[in-house]
């Protein structure tokens, strides 16, 4: 009987990669409903990167061992104009996707216009309507914070295109791993 | 007797990390000899970029795995002209960081810049002087790769960093784990 269930319910990880902080946000899909499971944030303290590096590595497994998700979808990161933070956030995304792909799950990647098209309909909108948005679409009493309403928000992205929802392309997303192309 | 000797070697893993070839480099430290020990490249093949990152923690996880360094020094990458480039090396170098810290290694990190002065005493030699000198320092039969010659010459920096050589702040060293300031 719980397996029967387990096997409709896909149970998505949401994260926006940061080195200072990582958000993450964890939600159920069964069809075309979506449930809120949890969310937060991983901080790293200033200090050598490579210990940095570890608690975002650690954090993530530590994410993925609690909750059990079935796949992990992270945020395309923005190129910052400074090459210096393009570089250390390429290293924490780096770390971050490994955090995933070490427990061999699946990872999908979406750009924040891609995510924000998909939650709020509008491919510039501002965090506050990102916020706003997952809060309804959750049903959530309060807000989420920016960051766990960002990686929530990357969650939904995901659950919309392989439902076929979110996307004029819905129906072609199956085929790249449910991703929303274009 | 074999912990005995053991206690005064130290294994050295340097590794020039790169997207699509990362260089590795192992040698012994035993006081003011340093003894070659292995040395190669992981590759990755296009594709999806989680994928490659999880060829590059594996490939470091399991070259850590068979070899039993007891630190791993990394190449600070160059910030390239390209901001995508830079993110994309930024991630790469992330997975190989994570490879070492998820076997719970120190890790130690210089500049090209750096490197190059600990072993060919000139901060902007080309990559076949690097080449000669790791040859000739390690006493190799062969010229190494150009990508292994730069993960060797990366081992070194650290063993000359560590036994006061290579650098005029080499007494120093030893309170930054081994880095080689200025």
């Amino acid at each position: 009987m719980s397996n029967a269930t387990r096997a409709v319910v896909t149970r998505i990880l949401g994260l926006d990669p940061g080195l200072r902080i990582t958000g993450f946000g964890l939600i159920d899909q069964l069809g075309s409903q979506l449930r809120y499971v949890a969310s937060g944030c991983i901080k790293t303290r200033d200090g050598e990167l490579p210990g940095r590096l570890k608690t975002l590595l650690d954090g993530v497994r530590e994410v993925i061992a609690t909750y059990q998700p079935d796949v992990v979808v992270v945020e395309k990161v923005f190129v910052n104009v400074n090459p210096q933070s393009t570089l250390l956030l390429g290293q924490a995304r780096g770390a971050v996707i490994c955090g995933a792909v070490s427990c061999d799950l699946p990872v999908a990647e979406y750009t924040a216009l891609q995510v924000k098209q998909s939650v709020v309909g509008y491919g510039k909108a501002h965090k506050e309507q990102v916020q706003h948005m997952v809060q309804r679409l959750l049903t959530l009493d309060a807000s989420p914070s920016s960051d766990a309403a960002d990686a929530l928000a990357c969650a939904i992205c995901h659950a919309h295109g392989t439902q076929g929802l979110g996307s004029m392309d819905g129906i072609g997303t199956r085929r790249r791993a449910g991703r929303i192309l274009g």
